[in-house]
């Protein structure tokens, strides 16, 4: 009993600092922060009245209903619901077959991997969690594109994992400056991560120039985050090459999924292919990853159900379709912007986006990308994603997945925003430029 | 050149202090360990070959087939996902008519919450994440039950916090004991997690004794954490009292789902409840939340399309006739094990669970109860989990959701294990025990 009144006072003075309710938050909470998700979840973009809105800003290729999932998967996805097969729990990491349709996806002659080196996840940001919690920890950084999709940054921040970024160059098709990349790694980084086929970039990186980066990560014994769910998701001519096929020494851990090219990002499901042929991650990571994919148990187990046959009997048709109109609308927006004085478009060769540089001594009324892109909602209905949620300055990312029509209206409407809000210098007569 | 040269050689040599590939995994990886999980997919249980196994180990109602879900959802699935409605991404805490149908399942007179008061989540175990991470800091620590489900301290050591238990009282059908609890409480406790009905236990607490524990979290000032992933889940005569409806000062979040009552785990669906009539978390921890449901954006869209239909159409039979196989078992087993020296059920009020403890002054032949699970899967080929899995020693769960017979045989098979096993002491003559 004496003991008992010992604990009891104990807890008593301890909260008796506290004098009410005050309950705050984790550092976790405060600092996962996803720049994107805020800004469409919580900015007030008023458009204007008289024209209808033409959002460009969000990477969901279904919002506009001229892209749809084939009825191939969904019929899948029915079938594997009502074969009453896919409701319990699967293990942590995926059901076997759906683990082996991964593997059978992703390897690629001489860099066979089986259903062990695959964990299903809810979704590739689940993916790309869940490895950059394996490999780092608080203190410790990863390296991340410049331009580059925000949500690493936010995922590692969370955790107190630093990032540092490594530069793209815009005129080199936003090739990795692998002298700046190699210069920014320190004793405390962890790992690169490499994202090919690119978000905002929509570049996508030859073989010469992956192996360029695969002799940094080997001299500097860094294994690589690859973040491809744009994989073969490239235009006519182009070519995709999974990054972990060039190296049979540097261990690669690569993030995919269903959600972009087959049109599904609400179903969350998400990858990693573990690409080892070295035994690096043998030791720990593997198991880390394992452990680490039992906090949520993976993924829907009815789009597990479907994976094979969403990954084998999805017509080569239905993506040669989603390609040609992104496609088209490159080129279009492409040769439209061209033209527009100030803006300066990078020609991508896949994924969905296209990124526009500015040149703002063009438009000195704008302090930064921001506020061109909210005044262009405000006078234009046209929503860009500004620069600034991709960690870089005076461009905007455009999404190619409108309807035909949407991208040339929008694409006129950029246009009278510009002229209207352009001011050249005295020295280049307007009318050389308008 | 000079400074770019001056970073380069930075870089080198901090690697070479790195002579060779050597990639380990973070702390969090290492840290995050669920023994449940780890013991289902990582030992070795070798079966007595001549008998059929009976797992009464998994908390999965649909691995014996005898339980299957209703038809009403698997039918709402399958028109959600032909809808072609819900394949984009929805809003990271869930499309507004699924958080609405939350919102009126959990509501209760008098404690009515709306859209905004509820988080989808992947599974229970991602709101439970979600909660514990929106919470605690590194060094801080969360009360959890003992026994209790494992995947708390799994969630919570991978982050770096502390879980301090407070006892159950087995012999007061598995209360709380409230002097324990209120005396384990520090100056670093941010958060009581309740667990009601419960796993491992089957036990519901009553609104007295729920209201007791309240008083402590007011006291304290401490917000609670209510895992009631089994609502409504209990026997009839029995009542289920969400905890927030019995509190207008003490901030809850409560987490539930799909999973168990509506017998889909592999299902991912899962979802926070906020209750703050107080507004305690208006200033932190909503936002916290929020912003942590970014890190992965999410569950399955297709069944959160669902959602609706499936909370209000599942048939009130379906309920009742899952709980009818759960309570017969339960009595079964009950009056089975009841007889059999060296065992003490403790007969459950609700979930799908019992409680059994072992008097191992009867079988000194083992050390411990894991010893006893490992022995019963060799020669009976009956699997239950060992209390060492819940943090408890000298007790195993067994699962109520397998078929009558299934019951029958196993309870017969753990009977001739404990006759074979039991020592009595010589003062007890064997005749009378047997
Ligand atoms: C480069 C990149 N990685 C990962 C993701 C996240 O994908 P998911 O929706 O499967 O989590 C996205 C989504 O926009 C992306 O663009
Ligand atoms: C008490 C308790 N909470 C949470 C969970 C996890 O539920 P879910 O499968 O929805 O993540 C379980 C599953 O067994 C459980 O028993």
């Amino acid at each position: 009993m004496k003991d008992l009144n010992k604990n009891l006072s104990n807890a008593k003075s301890s909260s008796s600092t506290t004098t009410g309710w005050k309950v705050g938050s984790s550092t976790m909470a405060k600092t996962t922060f996803n720049p994107i998700r805020n800004i469409l979840e919580t900015m007030d973009l008023a458009p204007n009245p008289k024209k209808e809105m033409i959002s460009l800003s969000i990477g969901d290729p279904t919002v506009f209903g001229n892209l749809k999932p084939s009825q191939v998967i969904i019929d899948a996805v029915s079938a594997s619901v009502q074969s009453g097969k896919n409701n319990g729990y699967g293990p942590s990491t995926g059901f076997v077959p759906a683990r082996k349709a991964v593997a059978e996806h992703v390897s690629v002659p001489g860099a066979e991997i089986d259903e062990n080196d695959v964990i299903l996840c809810s979704g590739c940001s689940c993916a790309l969690d869940l490895c950059i919690s394996a490999l780092a920890n608080p203190g410790q950084n990863i390296m991340v594109p410049r331009p580059g999709f925000p949500l690493y940054t936010t995922l590692a921040k969370g955790l107190g994992i630093e990032t540092k970024e490594y530069d793209l160059i815009p005129e080199q098709n936003w090739e990795v400056d692998l002298t700046h990349m190699e210069s920014q790694i320190d004793q405390n980084t962890v790992a690169i991560l490499v994202n090919n086929p690119s978000n905002p970039c929509g570049s996508v990186f030859n073989k010469d120039h992956l192996k360029k980066i695969l002799a940094i990560a080997e001299r500097h014994y860094l294994p690589i985050i690859a973040d491809e769910i744009y994989d073969y998701f490239v235009f006519p001519g182009q070519e995709y090459i999974p990054i972990a096929s060039l190296t049979s020494s540097v261990p690669v851990l690569s993030c995919g999924g269903l959600t972009k090219r087959f049109l599904v990002p609400g179903w969350r499901m998400g990858w990693i292919t573990i690409h080892d042929r070295n035994s690096v991650f043998a030791a720990e990571v593997r198991k880390g990853l394992q452990c680490l994919s039992q906090r949520i148990i993976g993924s829907n187990t009815i789009v597990q159900g479907a994976l094979p046959t969403i990954l084998k009997n999805t017509p080569k048709a239905f993506f040669d379709d989603t390609i040609d109109v992104i496609q088209k609308n490159a080129e279009l927006a492409f040769s439209k912007l061209s033209t527009i004085p100030g803006l300066k478009p990078v020609m991508p060769s896949g994924a969905m986006y296209m990124m526009v540089g500015i040149d703002r001594s063009i438009f000195p009324e704008f302090e930064n990308d921001l506020e061109i892109v909210e005044t262009m909602v405000k006078e234009q209905s046209v929503f860009c994603l500004p620069g600034k949620c991709f960690n870089i300055k005076d461009y905007v990312r455009i999404v190619l997945t409108v309807p035909g029509e949407s991208m040339i209206e929008a694409c006129d409407r950029i246009a009278e925003f510009c002229h209207k809000h352009a001011k050249y210098s005295s020295s280049i007569p307007k009318g050389l430029m308008a």
